[in-house]
């Protein structure tokens, strides 16, 4: 095995370092951002930080990098109070990657990265049209993470949109019935093919599948 | 496309509501966290939150749900300063899913799973074996998360281990040549297959694939 220390990290060029430190926490979600400011102008942004915080109440979780490109959407969410997230599938990559460019913020990524934007009835802000899955989110508070300068918004799922085709009798959502994808470092879009479901483990013997007799 | 509000979300049975919420947000990383008691009892336990939080100083962040299963890790975390994060193969899923049981204090993990551990020198906490990918990493800080009483660890990266043939010239790690799987929901294992990576998104034109000509 290779071995990085933080004196190699520190010794690699700025792009080198990227790309390793996001590669090894693992696959990421892939998500669009949806604002939009209190003047009427919207924003689309791509983030790979977006985390399951709880399910009773429905929280979300992700990061805001002040000194970088989707500032608009933190300026947007905290003046609005909603925000929405639109998964990537595997259609969407190359233009949701696109969001990510440096745009000044008279114009409209949507339009930038040719990417339709839906509004739905009495919601502002606008949700991606080929997206499977959709939430609407209301912003309830930040942490900074003094560490690094970073913000950690904390947010609740207040609606959830998704094909019904992608939905199990147990309410598990099979993200493959949409084609979303995950996220590997900085750049990279993988699809994933669900492998197994697996039952509640529990202390005597080996959880089973949910899928599979004798496995 | 169907919709769930969040009184929709109430009146579901609890297991659907964990299922679907934990579904909502996309594909999450698949990570053991190894970590060990000042006593000397080893612990592992599968976490689906970890995410990058920066690279300079290399910083991921994970979240703690005080009242379930792995306080285990968390006490352990305070104690030594200490752990590590693992990722899941597609080899180790069952074995990963199975240390969310709740196993009495007294017994390891991963004994129980079957899950091999590996000690490297000057360190104590223990690696998983078969893992493509190890991180060895330093307990910073934490946040509590008022909203549902979550904590927020922020740890940094201190070492990172790899599978060489993962690395690409610009220090991509390619997670799929380690065959790591990422998680839908709570209970579903998938595999990502690599789709394509996209070169640095400028506000003019469209981003290119690293990839493919043509693009």
């Amino acid at each position: 095995m290779r071995k990085i220390t933080t004196e190699d990290l520190k010794a690699l060029d700025k792009v080198s370092r990227l790309n390793l430190v996001n590669s090894v926490t693992g696959y990421k979600s892939a998500n669009l951002i949806g604002s939009i400011s209190k003047e009427g102008k919207p924003n689309l942004a791509i983030f790979s930080s977006v985390t399951h915080l709880g399910s009773d109440p429905a929280l979300l979780g992700f990061i805001i990098r002040p000194a970088t490109v989707p500032r608009d959407t933190y300026k947007n969410i905290v003046e609005t109070g909603y925000f929405t997230v639109n998964h990537v599938t595997e259609y969407l990559i190359q233009r949701a990657h696109q969001t990510s460019a440096n745009y000044n913020e008279e114009v409209s990524e949507f339009e930038e990265t040719q990417i339709a934007s839906e509004y739905l009835e009495g919601i502002l802000q606008p949700f991606v049209k080929e997206s499977p899955v959709r939430l609407l989110c209301k912003y309830l508070n930040e942490y900074p993470i003094e560490e690094n300068g970073c913000i950690h918004i904390i947010a609740s799922i207040e609606e959830i949109y998704f094909e019904n085709e992608m939905l199990n009798n147990d309410y598990w959502l099979q993200l493959e019935k949409g084609n979303v994808v995950s996220i590997n470092g900085l750049d990279g879009y993988c699809l994933p093919k669900l492998l197994d479901r697996f039952e509640y483990a529990r202390p005597n013997g080996m959880t089973k599948s949910m899928l599979k007799n004798g496995s």
